[in-house]
């Protein structure tokens, strides 16, 4: 029975850039990290160690920050379709070019009245993301969001589950529901105005998150994914993943105290997680 | 144009358990980590709020404790089967359980000749991991390893790669190889000892890693999966995933010094990163 | 020669607590963790295990929830001193209590025009900290900021240092500044509007760092906390920490390119790590 | 009232260095992670920016690097004592070098009867460290481990503490004590073999863990201590942190099963935090 190789890909991952650009006004900070990833005509590397197609993970971290000079100039997206199409043009042998990019956040500090011209403050964890694929099919771009650490100490409760052997869980119908939520959409179309498209939508899930008076963390995902595809044309399927953030309620009784939904114990493990895709029909 | 659900699925992650088993001589320690996700008629949890169908994960969490002190008697694989037994079997609206399971390694400390009898000491970072899946098809066991940090300082090299416009890194026939190898095999049954096949797999890549004249790493990571498809029948595909954790030479020429591939700069990111599945034809 | 024990203290270290405080008109959401130490007449617990004067940590646990419904309404500050005075009122045998405390930053998510009554966002790694010390000399308050990262992408140059065998850095009189700032100021008084103070100070860092025209880590570091002392009598010191989160300009040069303080490489590690401590005469 | 600089140092952390030994037989591979920190006649840096008397971090990280050519060549006292030296005696404006050393821990692959000559397996989070100082008073060596990860399952209780209104825990004679230990213990001399010493005081460590019927932390902290201090007249005193990693027993009993000390969750937070330093009077 003969054996083969399968799946395959290689690339260079946590090639981390900060660019200025320099406005009238202003500079402007951007700090990116970028993995690329290449599949292709690349059997005989595995299997005999013949690399006079291998395009060196080296090169590709060079590429990254010569073409970062010229290209990187609007949002990732724009910048991730450069790079892409830079592999693959310039090397017959790769089949498909994965360019994902985190972004994260500065924000000009405000000082007094107005933005200083050149200090930043970092925005937290929170990234802006994209995966950027380009092969024969044409370029896709699935763009997201990770580490959007958000919470509500009201309108969310767990109620009517199943209760068997090993059920001690109470029911609640006023609980915090906190996540760090990862979600991803992938647009129809790379003629977009992608910088309008992601305030738009990060603003709905957060809007939605808000006001949603959620029955579970599983509803609640669905309402913020179902309002991101009717609002955005352009947006063809969204995938959020919801780890729950628990905040258990700390038992004050056994000091003969109460606990209206006050004090809580904050854990990181174990957590729930719930995920869901939402396409159009 | 209707919007719809599409994959989902729900559980609990990080469900950290530890167990003594005690044996005539000796205490026998074991720590593992469980993640539960399941799929199935799940759809109006999203859409509407209804939990009646819902296993909640905290009782998912419950139900990893109580059955771990029946059945997790040996390995990770058989208790992962029992964990997706149990949650297929009373659950009819599940149609598929997802058991992840990562177990630490201790090690009963060496005290003079012996073992000690209760004492242990980690044995670090790597991890043997099982992720068992049940469904209407059966149930599948893919089994790995992973944080198997693992170094050659010699037999390795990189040459003859395409130099063009963005091409700085000089060719070398003799470098250090390191990777942080991720390695997950699919067995063909469920009917084996999961100890013995584990124990054999792990030797066998580190051996092939040891001996292998590395032409790259492409290279390497194939002969190694080749030699476990090879030596064992039951496993019916490998995959591999080896981030090249580098060590560059430092520059020692600017100070008039020579480096003979002595002295190196250890760097964590960016970093290579080469994936590659075997199959059998 | 006689053995004995010197310096020790025991506690509870990343009690993770959450507090809903419900207003009128929102609720109040703060998370904070803290860390318990004390000091005192435990000799004999480490020589003799003799428990009996030994306030578990779990006991100490306990009372940081069950002391956070009453006492945690305000600032970290005055929940702290509580705690202090708890632990040494009630337990003659503890000379000194720590305490320790980190809130995280949440902050109402902003729709539309207004701040929404129960929706949080997470406002980054950045946290407000306070180290409370009680013992027979009174109690101490030294409050700081951690995990602080800003940036300035100019005004900022480091020329004239030593140049010597092992130099290879070049002299530049523009560069980018970025450091994870932790700092500390120890207040000279409890009885102070430690919410206010707070607010002041973390503002007069910031204002400071971006407008420094800075010759040095060292120097915008010293700037930073005489600002402080300065604007601030109720601080009787300020210590600073300032690790150089480099961003190294990329070589362009080798691929025909200019690299007009445009492009660099952002590293973790090495770094450069300058700390600084500001006292009155 | 006049403002001040009063304690301050500065240096680069985080020196990643990776060095192969060739001998005749094998290769040894050798893997540290170094800090230099310097203090000195630095106060015109901070208050005027007069970088004339800085030596760079940037320079400090080169002179690692090229000292580790010839002097790092035995053990991480030995280098940190030729790097201290060279700091102090090339710059009469440094009053003090610390040099900080951690050793990543590299295994030579077993393959067969015999040691692979040139393939290495990490031997996990365990580091020796060593922290050098070097001032007008000569130079002290105080070594450690870190990330020492043990455990016992039993021989281990907790009782007889205090009993108060918040205290819930209950009294067990037979628990699981496990904890990540920090130790550093000071030599009374450089004249000494550090490989030896090293060898024979973690020995002592982990058998003192082992044998000792543990009445609390505390008690096995001062029993792992003193017989380091016992054993060792070139040890002038020892200190170590010992965090409770916690295996809580889980409650069977709500399930009708009983939990006969087997299964326990793990958890991370929050965690007994013990520590002490024993000197010799």
């Amino acid at each position: 029975m003969k054996i083969y190789l399968s799946d395959n890909a290689y690339g260079k991952n946590a090639v981390n850039l900060s660019k200025i650009i320099r406005h009238k006004d202003f500079h402007e900070f951007r700090q990116i990290s970028v993995n690329v990833s290449l599949k292709g005509d690349f059997e005989t590397a595995y299997t005999l160690g013949d690399n006079t197609k291998i395009l060196a993970t080296d090169t590709q971290k060079n590429t990254v920050y010569a073409l970062a000079k010229q290209y990187f100039t609007g949002t990732i997206e724009q910048f991730g379709i450069q790079l892409a199409n830079h592999f693959t043009t310039n090397n017959p042998q790769i089949s498909q070019a994965t360019i994902d990019i985190a972004e994260h956040g500065w924000a000009r500090m405000a000082t007094g009245e107005s933005l200083h011209p050149h200090a930043y403050l970092s925005t937290g964890n929170e990234k802006r993301t994209t995966t950027i694929i380009k092969n024969a099919n044409g370029t896709s771009v699935e763009s997201g969001i990770k580490n959007l650490l958000i919470l509500k100490t009201t309108d969310s409760g767990f109620e009517h589950f199943i209760r068997e052997q090993y059920t001690t869980l109470k029911e609640t119908a006023d609980r915090i529901l906190s996540t760090e939520c990862e979600v991803q959409w992938l647009y129809g179309t790379t003629d977009i105005d992608f910088e309008a498209a992601y305030a738009n939508i990060r603003s709905l899930l957060l809007k939605t998150f808000a006001f949603h008076k959620s029955l579970s963390v599983q509803q609640t995902l669905y309402a913020m994914g179902e309002e991101v595809l009717k609002e955005n044309s352009q947006v063809q399927e969204i995938s959020l993943a919801m780890p729950n953030k628990h905040h258990i309620l700390f038992n004050l009784e056994q000091f003969g105290m109460e606990n209206n939904n006050e004090i809580f114990i904050a854990t990181d493990e174990p957590y729930g997680y719930i995920t869901g895709k939402l396409v159009r029909a």
